[in-house]
């Protein structure tokens, strides 16, 4: 059993890793608070970037002496591998902390372990404290390494009808302010920003991160088989590097050259474009571990195809348009058993707006048989 | 001044006139309570079907001599006219009614006046507590009132990128049984329920509220220019009455002539259909006060064209279809500046699905200036 302080603790240490968000891949985030052996806060950190310290040495110096006898708190199982820097394990260990509560375990081969050898050294050690919270806020770094490619958030903003612009194109502006800058937060969290080339062709995004301050600008993602991006198009000016993703076969010999803009080149997929897993692998061997999917249609419906979307934030306005694109395009889907269903985790009114997040569940066949053309709820 | 008493009593007259929604067009729903010279609970009642008692006549009835003396508080301005029942200003007058209040003035030039009468007779009267709550009891009734027409509420369910079926038609189950539950309630509450051709063939829709104690049927109407209903279409069977609307070129020789199925001809639209505010008209004409229209997108979008859609209750589920019919076609709109705009009045979960309601907005010119093609909000 926890303490009333060492649960309070806990929840603090995993505010303190959410600031973390979008600036430690390919890290998690990781938040520690230290108490000392009278139960009193002594020192808390949090990792706050690749290659800089882990959020157990940030606490663990903050807090000095006092630490020994103490009780660490860490949202995730302290590492046990000696990476950029020294295994956390090993910190907690010389500082003569007596217990540690780490809230979720860590899941790669490399890191794991940590538990054990702090509790070889003699350290009470227990996993499980506020569990819940703290793999809500590492949700894109824990589906990465448990799915071995980066977390797949999928943004769409539409009309209440499933517009995402009229019939001639125009969408400035279907979603309020508050809802544009909530999409710059999801930005500011995620590694990567991915698009497509219809997308490009139709809107010219610039996909950088505006409006927030001390911001790692994500990796803008342009998947663009074709090469068909324009030399002064938006996404290749040095606010945020590009990643041109383009198909084998293609010439990029038109493309610009120039620092923070690079090409690679990816297999194509058997209908049309590049192959998602492909690309996903691709970005997770540079570090990847969360990338916002910003569309178009066409895209979006390819990820969804290829079961790579962990998480949908569909911007809904309270407009009603009757024609133009749908902010989904063909992914697979024919029949309603086949529907891709998903549960809703939470609905939120962003001025006249509704943001409402949903996660894939699994497909299951319904219980009463699909009358075919029937529209039955509407009977 | 409203006393608590009064306010409470008003408060319960307008869960009285409740009761009486989808039961007592081509009347409004009107609920009243009487406290005696004490401030005490008298007697209460509301309007429970055309042709029955008014609200007033009940409660004064439950009142009896309790009522001398005594405070009316009714939902909607005493009548001043002798129709099927006599005018209910001189029944509270003859009761010795000392107080009256009312919470909204009766807007038909018919049956206005009542106040003015109850004050002629030396009574102290009042209008407007509680007449935000008085008014969203009767918006059905007070917007066919004050438009001329019924008032028009447009249901749909669509998921959540719009699709109201899969691309092969079919649709069963896209919402839970809590929002087709809600459907029915929907339907109980309306006088006539709207349907098109397409949705007719599609779907064989029966439209009869089912679920339900002591309901009053809609009355089933189908758009229906060309009058290819089949005779065993189920919306032609006898459990409610069915209004089927045709051109008036169009033979209806095939039609099947039976009790409770009507034929009614009406001028085309300049496109395809019919006209709307003729049909509108001639449901109004046949006392009808509210229709709740279901589709499909073809007549919706008409409906929005001619701006003859009072309300939208939208039931979104959390499904990905990416293909298939949108929820509403044409509506007359080409670009974004010419967006049909609401405001979300509420936003409330049904099992997994959202319902969202929303009522049109007045059409205003965006502040900025639109960039042709630019889906800025993604950029």
């Amino acid at each position: 059993m926890a303490t009333a302080a060492e649960t309070q603790a806990m929840r603090h240490a995993v505010a303190l890793a959410a600031r973390g968000l979008g600036h430690t891949s390919p890290n998690p985030v990781v938040g520690c608070v230290i108490l000392d052996a009278d139960g009193r806060v002594a020192g808390e950190g949090w990792h706050q970037r690749a290659g800089g310290p882990h959020a157990e040495v940030h606490a663990l110096r903050a807090a000095g002496e006092r630490a020994r006898g103490g009780t660490a708190l860490v949202t995730l199982e302290p590492c046990n591998h000696t990476g950029r820097t020294g295994p956390c394990a090993q910190a907690l260990i010389a500082a003569g902390i007596a217990r540690v509560r780490y809230a979720v375990a860590d899941p790669t081969a490399q890191a794991r372990g940590g538990a054990a050898t702090l509790a070889a050294a003699g350290i009470d050690v227990a996993a499980g404290l506020l569990a819940q919270e703290a793999e809500a806020v590492n949700e894109p770094w824990l589906t990465a390494m448990r799915r071995g490619r980066p977390f797949v958030l999928w943004k769409y903003a539409a009309t209440l009808d499933g517009r995402s612009a009229a019939a001639d194109g125009t969408s400035r502006w279907i979603t309020s302010p508050d809802s544009r800058a909530d999409v710059h937060r999801l930005r500011a969290e995620a590694d990567a920003v991915v698009v497509g080339s219809g997308t490009l062709r139709a809107d010219d995004p610039h996909l950088a991160v505006r409006g927030r301050e001390s911001v790692t600008q994500p990796l803008r993602v342009v998947v663009d088989s074709g090469a068909t991006v324009k030399p002064g198009a938006r996404v290749l000016d040095d606010a945020a590097p590009t990643l041109i993703a383009v198909a084998e076969d293609t010439s990029t010999a038109h493309l610009p050259r120039r620092p923070g803009v690079e090409t690679v080149r990816l297999p194509r997929a058997a209908g049309t474009g590049l192959l998602i897993p492909a690309l996903l692998a691709e970005l997770h061997g540079r570090g990847v571990r969360s990338v916002l999917l910003e569309g178009g249609p066409t895209l979006a419906g390819a990820f969804l195809a290829a079961g790579a979307v962990d998480k949908v934030v569909g911007y809904l306005a309270p407009v009603l348009l009757g024609a133009g694109p749908a902010a989904l395009a063909d992914a697979g889907i024919t029949t309603i058993t086949r529907a891709l269903r998903l549960e809703t985790v939470d609905v939120t009114r962003l001025g006249p707006d509704l943001r409402v997040t949903a996660v894939p569940t699994v497909v299951t066949t319904p219980a009463t048989p699909t009358t075919p053309a029937s529209l039955a709820e509407e009977n």
